[in-house]
């Protein structure tokens, strides 16, 4: 028999109400919903190949082999496909990201999106969207936003069946801009699954649960009706209650930095000025400032001269994971 | 009649376990408990003439004529004052800090703590620590801490009768040091009193209540058993604590500047290092370095060379506001 192989492309996303502590560490259930989008210019490509000539599970990254510890973790992920497919063919993964690895960019969500889509069409699964969600999850959570398109949105459900992400709206819904102020390419010091298993560990975290409801009800309109006011206030305060969880973990997580701080304090006042936009940050340094189309190049002027920033990314509403050869 | 008058002096006090939020803001009934140490070296000196020859009450902080909300403030706690001795006439109240006013520092603590003692002190009335400190409380939460000496708790209580401060250990129990870093001489844009009252608008603050006797049983025996690790671990859980409420309130009160975070991931690597250290923050910017006096000059120095801060002021464990003039 002949090797399998198909390649798949898939988008990060940037969380609008975030994902932060599971109630199911294993499946990946998250304690809470969460709403996100796809940005578009920002990619993975990633290529693999079945073969029953293969001794083991192979796993490049950006053209050089994967740490043990990454490998292990796409292997256990890759035993589940397999599973489904009933093959024991080991797999070759070769995956490319076009932006910087483990910088709060969400990498692991582009990369496992892609992963599952490319890995279940090269064994000829056939699989729907939510099916293909919710195992994307399974690899990294916050992957299963990354494979309806748009802005989509995470409903945390209770068990593998009904946890899973479904688009809300398409990209051409609303014209918003992420610009990304890129304060540190390096790798974080806590990766965000080590993370997540220390949400518990803060006093504020069951709160912070418990109003999720509120803030996707919140977040959700301010979507589908294009409300930039009534979306800057609740995807700020978003962002801050997960930081505020995790600065209060034992041992604390402070992805902030100073420049990061900084950022945030003038993304306030540009927008009491007027502008359009408001900050929101993942698990890492780096500020994603959201702005509508017409602002990004004054918030990306504004935000380039910022001394510690090292690149801004812009990215636009992006589509759904999708498979490009097989 | 002649003039009644009297001069007292109190210290501003450092929280090692936070007040923020009331139960009762009229009463100033704290949402939680506190614990507190005074900061010798830093006071205010007030004195207070009570004359029937005023026509109005006169309020002077540092050589000036304070602004009309100050004065009013005053005013009003003179009146609760005047009321239990039975009297109408006027005061003059000349006050002096020496150290920034309006920075964070707990200059109303300070303030009304002398206030209070030399108020009813040139009234002629009788009063024991207990019932000063409620007194106090009247005109600044806080500064019914400042009322008893050294390491002081607040108890909660539900009422103005059980709501008061108390010593749990003298100011030679431990030698503490408290390395100010004046990040701002500047006044705050949002004063205490009125951030105290956004603070239930934060869906982070019950959950911080909650957790508080936890904080306090902790923080005292720390204290007690002059435990710098456990100390160390619990101030700055707390402090990130109340500046988490802060920042999820409605409107988020940023108190927090990019030199104050600087500062705070330097003094985690210090105490990784092994000097014993820990950050605590008030509502404002400058960050208060805890240590031991054997690390005291060394912590000074390394803050010194910080850019973006003005002065380290030091202050070790204070004694009770004292009448000093009658």
């Amino acid at each position: 028999m002949s090797a399998l192989t198909a390649t798949a492309i898939a988008h990060p996303n940037i969380a609008f109400i975030k994902y932060w502590g599971n109630r199911d560490e294993n499946l990946r259930i998250p304690a809470n919903g969460s709403i996100s989008m796809n940005l578009d210019g920002l990619f993975t490509r990633t290529s693999v190949t079945f073969s029953p000539n293969l001794k083991t599970d192979l796993l490049f990254i950006n053209g050089k082999p994967a740490e043990q510890v990454a490998l292990r973790r796409v292997s256990r992920f890759l035993d589940h496909i397999r599973g489904l497919a009933k093959t024991d063919w080991y797999t070759e993964v070769v995956s490319e990201n076009n932006f910087p690895t483990g910088a709060g960019l969400a990498s692991s969500a582009a990369a496992f999106a892609a992963l599952s889509m490319a890995a279940t069409a090269a064994l000829g699964l056939k699989l729907t969207e939510q099916e293909l969600s919710r195992i994307a999850r399974l690899g990294s959570g916050s992957a299963c936003r990354s494979v309806p398109g748009g802005f989509v949105e995470w409903q945390a459900g209770t068990c593998h069946e009904d946890s899973f992400a479904f688009s809300i709206a398409p990209p051409a819904h609303w014209n918003l801009v992420d610009c990304i102020a890129i304060a540190s390419s390096g790798h974080k010091s806590t990766g965000s699954t080590e993370g997540h298993s220390l949400a518990f560990t803060s006093p504020l975290q069951l709160a912070r649960v418990a109003d999720t409801p509120r803030r996707l009800d919140k977040a959700r309109r301010a979507i589908l009706e294009r409300d930039f006011a009534t979306f800057a206030e609740i995807v700020e305060q978003d962002s801050t209650l997960m930081h505020a969880v995790m600065m209060t973990s034992t041992p604390p997580l402070f992805y902030w930095q100073p420049v990061s701080l900084e950022i945030m304090q003038k993304v306030s006042q540009w927008r009491a000025e007027g502008i359009p936009c408001c900050f929101t940050l993942d698990a890492g340094p780096n500020v994603h400032v959201i702005t509508l189309s017409s602002s990004a190049p004054e918030i990306t002027s504004r935000l380039s001269v910022i001394p510690g920033i090292q690149q801004v990314l812009q990215a636009t509403p992006g589509g759904p994971t999708q498979l490009i050869e097989q």
